[in-house]
């Protein structure tokens, strides 16, 4: 038996425009001789569709493309992931489900039992959770099919979640010839590895192989970076989908295949993710042109490499707008990055509406000193530079934040914070460094100038202001962030942990949760992480408990 | 048998400030001679708490305090809301709980068995349902508690969801005497007078009284307005607690209490929602003073007057920035409005930082007409003015955009969508006007100016613009929001029963898509409707559906 696992990137909502995908991927499968071809969980509506499926008209457009790509399955085996509706009691109205198609004919439907409702998930805000992991005869073979989620369970890995229910050993009396996995699973570092690990689980137990078909691309802020899966019985990894781009795998089940090694980088995935990220939300949108503020420093050097690697450096512009605070180095280091890098250079200095604006408000400041507000008036008239070039030309702005700023607040809301994306808001300061020296590995030549990566990191918006005089080393605030935001640790098993003073734990804490109120009005923001500071955490902006 | 039910407004978070009250609460109730007190839905932990529950100390945190409470229980039966660990098999490791109390021992827990997942309810991220309706005996009564959603199902009232259990019917053949059940329930138009009918129903099926115990108060963006309930066992309304503040009400279930009718009055519930929403979002922040722009328009005069009444007038500031292209009407609008208000007044002009502006972009924008870009520059420096002010003296900014501007984008994201709380973002503009002539009603003065109210709406950021030139009558928008955004009607309803032409709504409904991108930057609105653009709705940035 062949199969064809498409591994495809569909854009949420466009059910025509993934519908004609999914045809175009049933003809491939039949040209290179598959028996049943796989496309990922909800592709025909792209994952997540969020509130969109509480449209009537949604669900019934999904129900009449359906229709089409049934008629096109002519000779095939087919699996679609989609919404359907739950005609039966339950508490909500809607499946999470899988189509199970053969030559123009329906079989039935598989729901997925496992609904994730944690991190970014939502899923019980919209689904019933299927009762059943079914058995389908398909070319003579006995196929388990699940979805997502369903098969994590089986492996131990819950993220909050006991699920009392486990779709794989449901399946193990049933002994499947090969167990069907539909995906939607998140990039996060270091997980694609965990992937094939959970198939390898399922496999063993039900002593069958497993082919797992992953989403690719982004939607929003959530990154899918592909890498479908094929593990034998034995739970060897035989064949693997490419990472962050769509592609097709042939899995020829009688083929003897010697295992091969799962070729984690981490530096390189990460960068691959944030590339996809950048890339799609413009295709994905129709935008064309990226536009960003070049400090000199290394945090807008990243996101303009990013943005010129996804877009191409023609459609990237970066602008210096020096304050009387930027030192002579960073204009250079800007002027020259953005030379090196090929994209568009602007300068436009913001020393006349700051001094417009000082001497507007010098009646109401009158009598107080410099503060803080004199900082944040210059980022705002950047952002509002920005916002008025965005505006005239159709750029889309990028922010430059990064994770351990933005967990911080080290940051000006309406200033540097503006943009339509935040594309390193979930790298940590010390992630953006070992980026940037990777960088220039791969390159073999120094893109991110040297000068740039060895500076002391400065927001330049005082007389010789350096980070350091307002945070601890970036070491430090990243292993708090580990530790409290993606792990829960407590204050004392964190200062234990990373030998961190526990005032200084406190300190930081605090200081996480005083900046709510900044990031629920930030950027969207990739999510690269276990947990990004972007979709999957909610916090209330007004408490008391730190 | 005596109760008091003790509608309380806790801090999320605060639990030793909720203890506190809680204490004294079971104090009162002792003085007052009541035999058992009730307290609302999660008061230990103020509702909603969020992702503050995956703290592992935040849970130890209520146990330690709920110690507290049942050490000062003396003589007394309790009921109090609280999150439990859940210590059985199941998908969470916590439950939303009612802690029994009775004489300084505790009798157990009811867990609440109906977890609402929509709109702005998150419950099944976090909480495992309760397996059982349980009966307790107090004070030689048989008493059947259950928690808030608990008791809807019952009455038929379901949104999204049809739970497949009815924990009121559960009590059936218990034949309990009382049924209590603790809320923390929104405030929405209109639903005051729906708890009392939900309580009526439950009261007609167990043949037996229902006290209601509501939490009130605002918690970042969402109000709850009290109004805590008692019917008797024929489901009429006997007692009733105040609306928007903290109240006591004592129950004597052997009394014969007339009945009452429910006070619904849609204008002041509204007002008061908005007040308590502002009032709470300063107090419990700790903040002081309230900054806002003064257009002259109806908008910004309505903030000023409910902040003006959450915070008393001399802690409320507004700026009238005035452009070159705003009115002498205006301006002396905004004056004589803020003077007859009693609020601070500043005019601080913007035609030089404007200038300045259009000087330092000239080389940018050369060869280009006057657009939109021009537009949003001038509200952007309003947005750097008050966030200067803000900065410099601590004011916290009010956002003025109504829900029908927010549904369109018919506003600057940075410019005068700046703000920490989006006050009247769910108010349609045919709901401000309402508002605004109810104010002059219960004032017994023209407080909000007739000119004011009479002008033609306008943005005045181009020479003679009024709000008709880009988008139709407010009634018409008005209309396709209540229509797709709070009943999710499809397009060919919602333009046969509000009688508008297939094409506009089309088109408002691609508009209402467009602006996502804004909103999700926008800052936090009270919620007072169905459905706001706050919490409780979750679209996709990117998506092709619309």
């Amino acid at each position: 038996m062949k199969i064809l696992i498409a591994q495809l990137n569909p854009i949420v909502g466009d059910i025509d425009g993934n519908t004609a995908k999914i045809l175009e991927g049933i003809d491939h499968a039949r040209e290179k001789g598959a028996d049943l071809v796989i496309f990922p969980e909800l592709s025909l509506c792209g994952y997540p569709p969020e509130d969109l499926v509480f449209h009537r008209s949604f669900i019934e457009s999904m129900e009449l493309h359906l229709e089409r790509i049934i008629n096109g399955s002519k000779g095939m085996s087919v699996v679609v992931g989609l919404v359907r509706r739950n005609f039966e009691e339950g508490e909500k109205p809607l499946f999470n489900s899988a189509a199970v198609i053969h030559d123009r004919h329906l079989l039935g439907f598989q729901d997925k039992q496992l609904l994730p409702t944690y991190d970014v998930f939502d899923e019980r805000r919209y689904f019933e959770p299927g009762k059943e992991s079914k058995i389908w005869k398909l070319n003579g073979k006995k196929v388990g099919l699940i979805i997502c989620e369903d098969i994590w369970q089986h492996a131990g890995y819950s993220d909050y979640t006991r699920y009392t229910r486990d779709p794989v050993l449901a399946l193990v009396e049933e002994r499947p010839d090969l167990l069907l996995n539909i995906s939607a699973s998140p990039y996060q570092l270091q997980k694609p590895d965990l992937r094939v690990d959970v198939c390898a689980k399922a496999s063993r137990t039900l002593k069958c192989p497993t082919l797992m078909c992953c989403q690719v691309g982004a939607n929003g802020q959530i990154v899918f970076d592909g890498y479908s899966v094929y593990v034998n019985k034995k739970g060897e990894l035989c064949q693997l989908g490419k990472g962050f781009m769509e592609d097709e795998i042939l899995v020829d089940l009688d083929a003897e295949i010697a295992p091969i090694p799962f070729p984690y980088e981490a530096h390189s995935n990460l960068l691959d993710a944030l590339i996809l990220g950048v890339k799609d939300y413009f295709a994905k949108h129709g935008f064309e042109r990226a536009l960003l503020g070049l400090s000199g420093g290394i945090d807008s050097a990243l996101v303009a490499y990013i943005a010129a690697k996804a877009l191409t450096p023609e459609r990237v512009t970066g602008v210096s707008m020096p304050s009387r605070y930027t030192t002579d180095q960073s204009k250079s280091d800007a002027k020259v990055f953005a030379e090196t890098l090929g994209i568009h250079y602007l300068e436009i200095p913001i020393k006349e509406p700051f001094d417009t604006f000082l001497n507007l408000l010098e009646p109401q400041f009158e009598g107080k000193e410099s503060d803080v507000t004199e900082e944040n008036l210059q980022a705002r008239i950047r952002g509002v530079i920005l916002m008025a070039l965005s505006n005239k030309h159709g750029y889309i702005v990028l922010s430059t934040g990064n994770k351990s700023e933005v967990a911080l607040g080290f940051s000006t809301l309406y200033g540097d914070m503006c943009g339509g994306l935040g594309v390193i808001g979930d790298v940590t300061k010390t992630r953006v460094y070992d980026l940037c020296r990777h960088i220039n590995q791969i390159e073999k030549k120094e893109v991110i100038l040297n000068s740039i990566i060895e500076k002391p990191p400065s927001a330049e918006l005082r007389p010789d202001q350096i980070d350091l005089d307002s945070l601890p080393e970036y070491g430090v605030v990243d292993n708090v962030l580990e530790g409290y935001v993606e792990n829960y640790l407590s204050i004392d098993e964190i200062a234990e942990k990373y030998k961190i003073p526990l005032k200084q734990v406190l300190e930081l804490i605090q200081r996480i949760h005083a900046a709510e109120y900044k990031r629920r009005q930030g950027p969207p923001i990739l999510r690269v992480s276990k947990k990004s500071f972007g979709v999957g955490r909610r916090y209330p902006i007004v408490q008391k408990w730190f």
